[in-house]
């Protein structure tokens, strides 16, 4: 028998008493996505397992689709050791945490008529507009307590927010959660977010706009790196996360000679490698920059993240189970 | 608060005790793909409450990635009532009720290395080209049987087939199962398939080419509708067997006068509507048609099978357990 | 200079004059799919430079789409030597053919309100179901002209509609420029379309359906690889035309011992090879089958057809202008 | 005749001599996508007649992918009025400027192969590690003449680099095309690119490090809406350039009370609406924010923008020829 032909796909089998980890565990035998959302469970294990540092990385409209509770999970649970985030989505936990909520709409409504009743649509998915604005002043409201002299790294930022949250929140949240457990979160763009939105369009003073040290954001995750040897990366949806988390690795060694390249290394994406772009890019291509090691575990499994996630993290939840808490915080370049 | 704004979204709570139809039922209140992939799993068990008629399209190399099992669990439990495949799958599952296999193996291959050493690729999964072809010889072989001066439907076709394979089987297969049970299979692209190349290419003499009755799958197909008032209809990656199942729908009423419409419809594709093409298109334009019946349930998940039947199966067999047997054969137009 | 940096990408100079071959001759220094659009212009010049013998499948709504009149040009200026075909736009061909139209709609119309008014919808385009059913009636009452006792090649079958069309036409058709001209016509799931229903729906005797020997037509093609030794393939969409002609290179091994691969092979997708499905499947995967050989010309473009299609054959037309003619027919299997 | 088919589709006309914005307004009368180009086309050509102030969103590896010179074409003829960009488009773009290339390459190469010949692969594409250390070299340098204690806009920090890349460059680029015209850049996002990785790595005091003031970005941008009424959007890619120039609609009304929404909105995007994301959202939902106006004209396209892009800027260059240039410069809120 060939070199080629060693293991033979097993058949799925249908079992109506077979756990969430079984099932997933048993997907690594068949072929295409489902193979690789297994690999992706298998790859979360060893990173865990091997005690790697965790990156994740945070795009789409997670919060709005339901993940806030997933998110603050894995960090409760120390399954991730630094989040980095769209503007978006924490804007969006911050919104659930005050009480807000997101609704079940359609992707077929009138959009002209949403308009007029002041509800936002992201896909089939509705909001208020209105609670939007509210959650704007609080934003502003918590960050005008900042020093305007200084400029802060969005680590700093979300962390004062975090715990400002704490004091008034309804629901758990992400930003809250992280400020609490003390888990830093980056926001590399977020001027691109309604957070920023609120910081420039209420405050009347162009000199007293909010400073953010963004460099210093780049400085420090790539200290991460340098502190924390073994590194591992889970991107949900690409976009800036997965990037700016990639770059650490380019960022690394320049400021310390020595190349060396995130170990684990999983995708959840609904993009494709064959139109140039980031977020679609194989984990192969990250190689050649030296971003991942030659030698990573990897999974990229091409999945809507609202499918993937649940399943990986109630797969994760029933295999570790309260083994999890145990994992102690990791080494940061920042107190 | 407004009527958009009835139900909200409920994050997702992870436990670990949570069984996979907890699971897919939970994620009926998220958004996107999750959402998605719970209305599916509401929609079968509608389907199987309410008693329809259901046809199952089967299409991407399903039996290659490890869902033959799954087919058959459908099948023997009387959770769909037609299949429509493609040729492909069915010679796969031949393949493996014969006692060959398939393998796992890698997109990344040398495809010329491959070529060299007889290596069929599909995706990620390899097959010896030698075992495709001694089962091209068992096909032509079995066919050798039939009366060549008629012509048959597939679905005679593949049934005799089926019976003849119950004798030699090794494994529980499609073809053999459908053929026991008593569920029709059509195969309408038989011709594109190695079930034709084998009919083909084998036969010294072309008078004594299998003759199939394809008109006669489309009546066939169009009175089993004609019949069973109430159909749905489950279409697994789109291809020539989700345009058949629904153009049963048009194909009946110019036959009765009647205008029906299939009552439920679940899709689960990785295709897109802006491409044009009817693997990818909506339930929606087939309202339109007539195809599907405008008051339907209807469920469009975005997702790679392999990902997706798994979940989906599971689910309901732990939702339905040892009930699901009890369901059953339907009418059909033919003994 | 490294062996992997030897051709700089050429930055895309805009010019006002540039004629629309020299346009995607320029595409082939950029990167990404404007590349591989401008490698599938070069492939399709090869193969007409080399006199290759074309297969060319058309699979998508593209005659609705408004793509019949490249197709009479391709066929026409002997471009193309077979076409390979869903039947859905073999059907359409005959409804403008006869002189019925499409029409420009929108993806988001009421497809409720559209059934009520009797209008069918093929993403943004609409037709109405009226004319669909006078065409009906037209295939019908050609295919009765046919002898009931025979069976009859797709090739065959298509090839006397096209005659009979060719007498009673308003436009130059598809299917009734390439009866005139003597290009053969394959139609491999001719069952999964109207031109089926039409004969299976409106016949009221069962035992006058009409045969089609769809195992000839497996077998035919083969031998067009047999006899014309350097064989080329364009797949415009991908779907049954694609897999139904790149198995015309398993079959014709199986009946002459030798393995050839087509020389050439131009694909235009919007599917992705990571589902793992025929449609989308890489060149290089058909490499491990033999289906497409070693040393290949081989181009993929991610594109949709409507864009691809009208510029690769403009740019054809410019860049070879009346020297197209004069390519005589090619060796075929039949008279 | 119904009142929904009033245009007919116009099958696509093959003509040799038909220049390349014939070929696209021709394309306005077939189906899918070439429809979507054509309005693409349509659509940017209103938006310069009607003299709108038209922001262009760039995302995806445009300038390794040979973009370089189509972008500097739209500056240099006031085809835009306002570019934001991904840094990694910046960043190539400088690397091209001061005569470093990006090379023709594979993606099927050996990544760890390359990885070792310090080549850095982008899909197809191929640079060299080392000219993008010593472009590192070349910002950082460049920076330091900026005053550490100020922080600057990212528009104010790109107009000071392009000025100064004036002065040394070999190739005419984006950057210093648009300081030396008068186009404003910004980059929302520049901590995720290799401007702010040199910045980050190269700086070695933590007080000395670059201050953005991103939110000044913000407010800047939304005082551009303000100053001008009548805006129009064209976004490559999607990413975050197109978010942020979205929300420039959400920002001004908070400032100023007044709802507007851009008035013409052009999108090309490989990705879908159905992931939920906002690279792949529609102008629909954008409208349902007041991000897009109610009566905008909008055309999405799917479609890779290396496809897309040279087509589109070929034919309006053919349009309009030498009538563009006299376009005067619009309203900025800065000097």
């Amino acid at each position: 028998m060939s070199k080629f032909l060693k293991n033979p796909v097993a058949p799925f089998e249908v079992d109506p008493r077979k756990p969430i980890d079984r099932i997933l565990e048993d997907m690594g035998r068949i072929s295409f996505q489902g193979r690789n959302l297994a690999r992706a469970f298998q790859v979360w294990q060893n990173m865990l397992n091997d005690d790697a540092f965790i990156f994740f990385g945070l795009a789409g409209a997670m919060v709005p689709a339901g993940m806030r509770k997933i998110i603050c999970f894995l960090i409760e649970n120390r399954m991730i050791d630094c989040l980095v985030s769209t503007g978006a989505n924490l804007f969006h936990d911050i919104t659930e945490t005050v009480g807000y909520k997101h609704y079940i709409g359609s992707p077929h409504a009138d959009d002209n008529e949403l308009f007029e009743h002041g509800i936002d649509r992201i896909y089939d998915t509705f909001a208020l507009e209105k609670e939007f604005e509210a959650v704007d002043a609080v934003i502003y409201k918590l960050s005008k307590k900042l020093d305007r002299s200084k400029s802060y790294t969005t680590r700093e930022y979300l962390n004062f927010i975090g715990k400002q949250l704490g004091k008034i929140l309804k629901n758990a949240g992400i930003v809250s959660t992280a400020a609490r457990v003390g888990i830093p979160i980056y926001c590399p763009a977020i001027a691109d977010s309604s957070i920023a939105i609120a910081l420039a369009a209420l405050e009347k003073n162009k000199d007293e706009f909010m400073k953010f040290d963004v460099v210093g954001d780049v400085r420090e995750t790539a200290e991460i790196v340098l502190l924390n040897n073994l590194t591992g990366v889970i991107y949900i949806s690409g976009g800036t996360p997965k990037n700016f988390i990639q770059q650490t690795e380019v960022t690394a060694p320049m400021m310390s000679g020595k190349k060396i390249g995130h170990k684990y290394a999983i995708q959840v994406t609904a993009d494709s490698p064959h139109w140039g772009g980031l977020s679609g890019c194989t984990f192969e291509e990250a190689q050649s920059w030296g971003k991942i090691s030659k030698n990573a575990l990897m999974a990229t499994v091409n999945c809507d993240s609202t499918i993937a996630l649940p399943l990986l993290v109630s797969a994760l939840a029933a295999r570790f189970g309260s083994k999890m808490k145990k994992r102690p915080l990791k080494k940061y370049p920042f107190k």
